[in-house]
C-alpha cells in the first residue's frame, strides 16, 4: 500500500472488492486507446491510418447511421411544445407531417412534460403501447402492469439481477461468449456466473445439454442456480435462435424452476431466419400443454438502441415479467423508484419503436424508406465482411445471421501466442491491440466475452459504413500471419 | 411460504434481502394511494376533493412549472438538426434567437448526435463546460478529468456508494432527516448507515459535535466508517449551511479520513441567505493551511432536476470529485462504463444549466425573465407555506431557507397516537394519510426520512401553484387536531 492511498479513506486496496472484479472489456484498455488515436489524429498527427474505426460498440449513429426522422422530429416537439402552435409553419415550411404533430400531441398528454418524472415503471400510456405491440407481435395478451421501462436494456438487466442475487452462492447460468454486462454484474452483486458454452459448430446456437451439464456442476458445488440469461439474437455471436432451441430452454427452466432473462433487444437484426420471441413460444407451449408451463418466470428486455432505432445515446429500454409473483414484483418496484424513474425522451422513443408510422400515415412512406435502408445496409456489411474473413487464413465465421456482430475465431500462430505471453497478454488481446496499432481498427478480443478454452476470437460491429476499412483489416492479417509464421 | 411461491424461482422469501431492506417513502404506500384518487378523479368519482397535490415529490414540471424557453429550443434543435437548414425560418417564423442556434450547433459540434453512447463519463466538452462553471462559482481550478455526468445525481451517489462500500461493516455518515436514497442505496449495497441527527432548533444546521459523537459510538461497534453525506441545502429539512458549518465538518472528514460526499443539488435554490460550496470553502482552507487539507476527498453532486431548471425527467446531473486517488477514479470509470453513458440529451442539459445565456446574448432577457419568475415565485410560496404552518396549532416549522421542501413538526395528540398504534402505522404516517384522504395533498411523512424518536414531521413540497391547497391543509389539520383533542 502506498503512502498517498493510506493518507486517504479511499484506495484500490479498501474499495468494494466486487467493483473491482468486475470485468468491461467494450470500454477497456483497447476503446481507451483508441480514443487516445482519434484525438492525436485531430491534432493534426501522422498515424499509420487516418481514422479511428470503433468496430468495438454497437454504437450506430457515431458511425453515421443517420436517426430515422419521424422518430426525431416528434422528440423536437415534445422538447418545445410551443412549436405545436405553429403547425403551419411545421408543415409548410419544415415538411414535418400531420401524423407527426399529432403523435407528438398525444405523447405530450400521456407524460405532461418530458422534464417531469414519470411513475416509476415509466408512464402508463407508453406501458400499454408496449403492451400492445408484445400482443401484436406475438399475438397473445399483454399487461401494461407488468411493463418496466427503463434506461436502456442494461439498466433492466441490473435491477432483475439486483432483485435474483440473493447470496455470494446464488448462480446465473449466461452464455458464453456473451455481453459482459452479464458477468460484470454479477461480480458487482457477489454472485455467481455459472457459464454455459455455445455451440460454434451450430451457428452459435444453445445445446441444451451443455447447459444441463452446466447445470448440474453448479449444483454439485453447492450452487443455488435461479435463473438462465438467453441473449437472442446473440451478442457477440450474432446467433439467431430457433423455435426448438428456445422451447427446449423453456422446458429446462420450467423442470428447474429457473427464471428466463431474455435479451431480446437485437430483435429486428435478423438476417438469416427469423426471430421467435420467448414469449411468444412459453405462450405457445403454455396452449399445447395446459398447466405445465404456467410457473415459468420470464423477463424479456427490448431496446431502442438497437435495430433500425439505433438510439443508443436516448437510454430507453423497456422489460416485460410473465409469471412473477406479485410481491416480487412490488420489490421490483421499490427497487426501480430509488432512481425514480427512466429518461422521459427515450419513453417517447420507446412508444415510437413500438409504434411506427403505420401504412396509410403520412409519414409511413418515409419511415418506411429509412428503415429498409438501413436493415439492407446493415445486411449488406455484414455478409460482406463474413465474406472478407472468410478469405483470410486461419479465420473462421459463422453465418451473418443477426445483432450488430461478427465473431471470427482466429487461429493465432504459435510465435504470436508466445509472444503474447511474454507481454502478459492473452494472444486474442495482443491480436486486436496490434490491429488497432496499424489499422486504426478497434475490436473487442474475444477473451473479453470470454470463450472456450484454447480458443481466439474477436468481436466486429459492421456498423462503420464503406469497406476501405475492412480492407486494412485484411491487409494487416495478412502482414500479421507472415510476421509470426 | 405460499404454495404459489414454491413453484417458482422467487418469492418474497428468497429474493435479495438487501432490496428487501430498503426503504423508499417518496414513492411508498401514500403516493401509490394518491395516484388512486388522480385515476379516480379522472373517471369522474367524487371524492372530498377536486384534485389531488403530489407534494410529495419535488417535482417541479409536473407541478406547471413551465420549462426556461432556451433550453427547451435548444434541445428540440439536437434532436432534429435537419431544423438548423431553415434558420430563417426559425427565427422569423418560429422566434428562436441567434444564441439558440449556434448553442445548437456547438452542442452538436460536442456530442456528434444526442442517439449515440458517448464516453461513459460524459462527452468531454460538456465537461470541460462543467469545470469551468465550478471554476467561475468558486474562484479555484477545476480538472473536466474529474467531472462524471450521471443519469441524475441520484445515480452518482449509487455509484460512489457502490464504490465506498466494502464489507458489511462499512458505514456512512448520513444526516437525519435524510433524503432516503441515502439509506435504501446503503441497505442495498449491505452497508451501514451511520445516522447523525441535524439540529431543528438551529434551523436544522449540522451540528459538529453530534456528527463526532455517532462517529464515536459508530467506531465503538466496530464499524469501519468511510464517508460522510451533506446536504446542502437540505432535503427533507431546506436547510442552508453556514460556511462555519462547512469548514467543521472538512476539518473532521480531514481528521478522520472521511470522504464527504457533498449533496449539492438545490446549490439555487436558497431563499435566505447564500450558498456555500464545499469546494469553494476547502479549496480556501487548503490556502489558509497550506499541506493540512490536500488529502481531503470530496465528491460534490449537482443535478439540472432541481434550481430553477427543474427538468427531473431528463435525467442529467454530474459529480465532481477532488483529491480522489487515480486507481480509485479509474474503477470508477470501469463502474459506469457497465451502463455506457447517461442520456445525451440531458448532457446537453447539462451544459446549458452550467453555460446559460449571458448578459449581451439575445436570449438572455427572456432567460433571466423566466428564471428570476420562477426563483420568485418559490420563495413565495415557501413564505405563505411557511407562513400557514406558523398558524397551526401543534406544528412548528423552521425558516424557509431553501430547496424545495418545508419540513415542520407536529405534535400529534396522543389520542391520535393510540389510534395511529391500533392500526400499526406511526403517527406521522397516520396524520399524512388522514391528510391525503381528507384533502387530496400527498406529503410524506418524517419516518420516511427518519427523525428524532418520538417526534413527528413531514415533508412538502412547496411547488404546487395557488394557495387554495393550503387551505384544505390547513381546515384538515384543525379538524384532525379537534377530532383526537
Amino acid at each position: 500500500m502506498s503512502v498517498t492511498s493510506q493518507l486517504r479513506s479511499l484506495s484500490i486496496n479498501n474499495i468494494n472488492p466486487n467493483v473491482k472484479k468486475a470485468e468491461y472489456a467494450v470500454r477497456g484498455e483497447l476503446a481507451v486507446r483508441s480514443e487516445e488515436y482519434r484525438a492525436r489524429l485531430a491534432r493534426g498527427e501522422k498515424l499509420p491510418f487516418d481514422k479511428v474505426i470503433s468496430a468495438n460498440i454497437g454504437n450506430p449513429q457515431q458511425l453515421d447511421q443517420k436517426p430515422i426522422t419521424f422518430f426525431r422530429q416528434v422528440l423536437s416537439l415534445v422538447e418545445y411544445p410551443q412549436l405545436l402552435d405553429h403547425g403551419d409553419v411545421l408543415v409548410k415550411n419544415l415538411g414535418y407531417k400531420s401524423d407527426v404533430i399529432s403523435r407528438a400531441r398525444s405523447l405530450l398528454k400521456m407524460v405532461g412534460s418530458v422534464g417531469a418524472y414519470s411513475h416509476s415503471a415509466g408512464t402508463l400510456g407508453i406501458r400499454q403501447s408496449v403492451a400492445r405491440f408484445i400482443e401484436r407481435r406475438d399475438g397473445f395478451p399483454a399487461n401494461p402492469a407488468d411493463v418496466y421501462l427503463c434506461a436502456g436494456a442494461s439498466s433492466g438487466v441490473n435491477t432483475l439481477l439486483n432483485i435474483i442475487c440473493q447470496t455470494p452462492m446464488t448462480g446465473v447460468l449466461v452464455p458464453i461468449p456473451q455481453y459482459p454486462l452479464y458477468t460484470a454484474t454479477l461480480a458487482v452483486l457477489n454472485a455467481k456466473c455459472v457459464p454455459y458454452y455455445l455451440e460454434e459448430s451450430k451457428n452459435w446456437g444453445t445445446d441444451i445439454n451443455e447447459i444441463k451439464e452446466s447445470y448440474k456442476k453448479a449444483k454439485d458445488e453447492g450452487i443455488d442456480v435461479r435463473a438462465i440469461v438467453i441473449i437472442n439474437p446473440g451478442n457477440p455471436t450474432g446467433a439467431s435462435l430457433s423455435p426448438e432451441d428456445i422451447r427446449a430452454v423453456i422446458e429446462f427452466a420450467a423442470q428447474e424452476k429457473l427464471v428466463i432473462m431474455a435479451d431480446e433487444v437485437y430483435q429486428t437484426n435478423v438476417f438469416i431466419g427469423k426471430f421467435y420471441s420467448f414469449k411468444g413460444v412459453l405462450r405457445t407451449l403454455q396452449k399445447e400443454y395446459p398447466g405445465k408451463y404456467d410457473r415459468v418466470e420470464l423477463a424479456s428486455l427490448h431496446s431502442t438502441s438497437k435495430g433500425m432505432v439505433g438510439e443508443c445515446g436516448h437510454r430507453a429500454g423497456y422489460f416485460e415479467l410473465v409469471g412473477f409473483d406479485k410481491a416480487v414484483q412490488e420489490q421490483i418496484y421499490k427497487f426501480v423508484s430509488i432512481m425514480l424513474c427512466s429518461p422521459l425522451v427515450g419513453q417517447c422513443l420507446i412508444e415510437m419503436m413500438v409504434n411506427p408510422p403505420m401504412e396509410g400515415d403520412e409519414s409511413y412512406e418515409l419511415y418506411k424508406k429509412e428503415y429498409d435502408a438501413i436493415f439492407q445496409s446493415l445486411r449488406d456489411r455484414a455478409t460482406a465482411l463474413h465474406g472478407a474473413f472468410k478469405e483470410m487464413e486461419g479465420v473462421e465465421c459463422q453465418d451473418p445471421q443477426g445483432a450488430m456482430y461478427l465473431f471470427p475465431s482466429i487461429h493465432v500462430p504459435p510465435k504470436a501466442v508466445a509472444q503474447a505471453q511474454a507481454e502478459n497478454r492473452s494472444p486474442d488481446e495482443f491480436y486486436a491491440l496490434r490491429l488497432l496499432d496499424a489499422t486504426g481498427v478497434c475490436v473487442v478480443p474475444g477473451t473479453g466475452f470470454r470463450q472456450r478454452p484454447d480458443t481466439q476470437h474477436f468481436r466486429t460491429t459492421f456498423l462503420a459504413p464503406g469497406t476501405e476499412w475492412v480492407g486494412r483489416v485484411k491487409k494487416f492479417h495478412k502482414e500479421f500471419m507472415d510476421e509470426f509464421r
